[in-house]
């Protein structure tokens, strides 16, 4: 496209998203710009916005393999890329290497410019990239589902317009924390019977330098996006580092946002690609550079806590690894509760950060609407209906998408090392994908007596992050064991998400004071088509920042306040 | 005090102070609930409110002196103190110092029933805590003075009313910061024909742990009040840990704060004081305890260095060294200029985080409009003016205040080895305290041509801070010079404030250049009633948080939006 953009027409077009996210965030009603059908896609609608078709979504994606993939950054050196699909494929699409003696110079030159454009500039900038993503929806699904091992559908939707609202929640949230403090004031100081001391003031919102996002294997634009918005709409240029594996969609979106900053008269170096050699390590390089001021990070405790100790010149935001926590007491809805777990475990074959890991059933076994349960009856149950869900092979590579690693699918082969297997893994065939890993979930049967969890010879697997579809069934000596092994695994190992079932309301009660007390989100007596492992942008908080998990929470104040500073000038009126 | 508060009485009570504070914050306009004139103290006001006079003031504080100072804290392991007055008095009182062992559990065990008090009624008991302290200011005053060495109209205006205001600004910012998030919402996602997905949704605000705070010897109250009430508002046990020097002011403030918490229903190991034993190094110890998640400190770099890197299970709020700079580049009011400098270089001795340290005078000199004057001229009108200020010793006294400690006296004893004595310091007798240890500021000449201070072979005493009553007159070879060494100092030792003096557009435009990218707060052509080294809460921010002098600034909404997280639960609805 070659229309310029002026600050004043993109504030007026995208003000009604901007409200509507800022009324959402207060609320925390339902609400998204961004359809969530397939079908929403394609042609122009009323409002004259086109968009890409499933047919054209696809064809843009394969026209992007085998080929350069142009960004036009200053300081290129050398090609790199060698993504292959968890469904089997060969991307064959080269990256850009950036020089970064080059790239980072440049990225700082543009820094100037960008801050005085001010905070409302900026959000309609972001808001009209991530418009322009939305159009693009069924070609990031595909660039989502080959790189991520993502279903289609769920690529479409977690990778696409959930993604995209999670990128607009930022942008509301840095727009509204930015506005908090006037461009100016007028200070006058009353003096009794003297003339009052008088200040005109000046107040602007600075960026802190450059940000770094060093995006994931899983979720690389619903992971990606809220940092790299809260860091460009507070004035931050962002050097977008991907994982080796999913580069792609972050490739799309650096180079949506570079045509966007173009157009609007804004140097496109504001967001810049920083793809690498395989085992090249860039990201540690790039973390310690005192350029960078800013990172977000996705990825494995190991790297979160190293970024932690080392890139100390800058503020670094980190989702690690967590074990996420089931308590299973008692429930008014038995089907429902194994239907909404089953689904739960089985989706994106249980490769979600927010996924289920340790689900604690009490010996005793529980009471339900169906009669009490036992133990067994109720893991036996749980797998009878994870087998039901994903009987059928098309439907099963609908939900379960594919594996999206070599050590995902070594864990879950090897699952049987762990304890007695209730559920074993069994192998899918992708009808479209023959070269796809697709494997169903495995559960194992494990002890949850306390000395297996707590004291000196605590050793057991479940309390470790098991990631991909390996889940523990841990029989506790009673709810209240429950109750503490939660507490227990929320505090050394990090949760990300824990969930409950009771009928109980004093059950219920010490299930939130944990919860409350150990910084964790609680889901309650899900039954129905709300799962544990999903949150809804401007509603839904996704972790905590308060547990070893992750060290904020997607999005709140926290996340964007201190990404940017404000610098005062006054003088004497 | 045996009243009884009930929360929804305090609510009513505070909430026109708060909703002033929340209109200040927004607007910035000159805003203060405090009274600054030490008469505005004494009887009761036409509210109801009494509040101690001057001479009460000083019969509190004379009865604390020689006393041990009781705060009923559980676990006390013996009593210390040995606060002697910079006006040479001791003072005598002794204070509990913890057993931690017992105290942080004591701490911990507060937290639930304070973070379900919600963020309106901390925010109302802590406006009462500060209601009480400002009834009291008179005697704060003479605690403020007694150990930080201020004159006593400045212990009363900056230790008693000024601190409070920033007290109150923070407790604005965490009550804002908290009421973002509802309590609760009611979430229907639409699913075209079917029913919609809906959920039940409470959002809880919920304390990080326990907050220590340890305190400076120059501005207990003022430097401490903020991080105590941003972290106490927001549902964290605050453990404040004075500087030996300086414990009575806090003291003070612990006592008030467990009076008001008792009253008011709540446990008061919410507030707790950790004196120390002399050399004991109890900061140290409590910085890397488990149970501190959120660290406020004011003073030297080097600790604030090794909290930053030792204290990694806390978010560590740190002000520490800087280097203040003025660029003097041409005023057309040359006479105001020299006042409003000499005014700032005398107050507090120059022992303000906030005092001029650097200033960049051309070479050639600089127009006026009093005509040009030589860089010799400058100095030596500078030398006048404050010579002419401090003429008078009561006078000088009353400004200068006292020496807070050896290390300062020192300084500004050898300031003669530091370069040639442009303004020799001298001796001053306080009339009322022959015991006190009074210095006028010495101004140093120095040489800024660029090699002095960039390069291999830059090794010059400017460019390190010299904390205390001695600054640099430093002839640069230009204004954009002086510019570009404003911006190396800033970027490499940090700065509080930066002033400068131009009638050129042009530099005014280079120096706020400046500023807005080395992140620093600029006071432009003061040549009033306002000095650079005053900030007023509500209006100004204090420091950046964006360069190597403090992570943070007072107030905004970075330094309280992590000191607490949300917990969401979410239930069908």
């Amino acid at each position: 496209m070659t229309t310029e953009l002026t600050a004043v027409q993109l504030i007026d077009k995208h003000r009604p998203t901007l409200d509507g996210a800022l009324e959402a965030i207060r609320t925390r009603a339902y609400w998204s710009p961004h359809p969530e059908h397939p079908k929403a896609y394609g042609g122009t609608d009323e409002s004259g916005r086109s968009s890409l078709s499933a047919g054209e979504g696809q064809a843009a994606f394969d026209a992007l393999r085998g080929t350069r993939f142009e960004l036009d950054q200053p300081g290129t050196d050398g090609w790199v890329g060698d993504e292959v699909s968890p469904y089997g494929i060969e991307l064959g699409v080269l990256y850009p290497r950036p020089d970064i003696e080059v790239l980072l110079p440049a990225m700082r030159a543009a820094m100037p410019a960008w801050r005085d454009a001010g905070p409302q500039t900026r959000a309609a900038v972001c808001v009209e990239i991530l418009a322009r993503i939305s159009a693009r929806t069924h070609e990031f699904a595909h660039a989502v589902m080959h790189t991520s091992g993502q279903a289609f559908m769920m690529a479409l939707q977690a990778g696409g317009p959930h993604a995209q609202d999670r990128g607009l929640e930022a942008v509301a949230y840095a727009y509204q924390e930015q506005m908090r403090t006037p461009q100016s004031a007028s200070w006058s100081k009353p003096q009794g019977k003297r003339d009052p001391l008088q200040l005109a003031k000046e107040f602007t919102a600075v960026p802190r330098g450059i940000s770094l996002l060093i995006g994931c294997n899983t979720f690389p634009t619903w992971n990606g996006y809220p940092g790299l918005f809260a860091s460009l709409a507070t004035g931050n240029p962002v050097l977008v580092k991907p994982h080796p594996r999913a580069v792609l969609p972050l490739a799309l979106t650096v180079q949506v946002a570079r045509e966007v900053l173009s157009e609007a008269g804004f140097d496109p170096n504001l967001v810049a690609l920083a793809a690498e050699r395989t085992d090249e390590g860039l990201a540690k390089t790039l973390a310690v550079r005192p350029e960078v001021r800013l990172i977000d990070y996705t990825g494995s405790t190991a790297f979160g806590d190293w970024l932690e100790a080392n890139a100390r010149q800058a503020l670094v935001f980190t989702e690690k690894a967590g074990v996420n926590t089931v308590v299973i007491d008692s429930t008014d809805n038995y089907q429902g509760m194994l239907s909404n777990l089953a689904f739960s475990l089985s989706l994106y074959s249980g490769q979600m950060c927010t996924t289920p890991q340790n689900l604690l059933i009490p010996r005793a076994g529980i009471a339900t609407d169906a009669g009490a349960k036992s133990y067994d009856q109720v893991v036996s149950d749980l797998a009878a209906a994870i087998d039901g869900l994903l009987g059928d092979d098309t439907r099963a590579s609908a939900l379960l998408g594919a594996i999206v690693n070599p050590q995902v699918k070594d864990r879950v082969e090897k699952a049987s090392d762990l304890g007695q297997v209730a559920l074993a893994s069994r192998t899918v065939a992708n009808p479209d994908f023959p070269g796809a890993t697709v494997r169903t979930p495995t559960i194992v049967k494990a002890d949850g007596a306390r000395k297996f969890w707590d004291g000196p010879d605590a050793d057991t697997a479940y309390l470790s992050e098991c990631f991909g579809p390996v889940s523990f069934a841990v029989a506790v000596d009673s709810t209240p064991d429950a109750i503490e092994l939660l507490r227990h695994t929320i505090r050394q190992q990090g949760a990300m998400t824990v969930g409950a079932y009771t009928t109980s309301t004093d059950v219920e009660r010490l299930t939130e004071e944990a919860c409350l007390e150990e910084c964790a989100q609680l889901s309650l007596n899900l039954t129905g088509g709300v799962y544990v492992n999903q949150t809804a942008a401007f509603s839904d908080f996704h972790g905590s920042g308060g547990n070893p998990a992750a060290n904020a929470a997607l999005c709140d104040g926290a996340f964007v306040a201190n990404r940017f500073r404000t610098v005062e000038v006054r003088r004497q009126a």
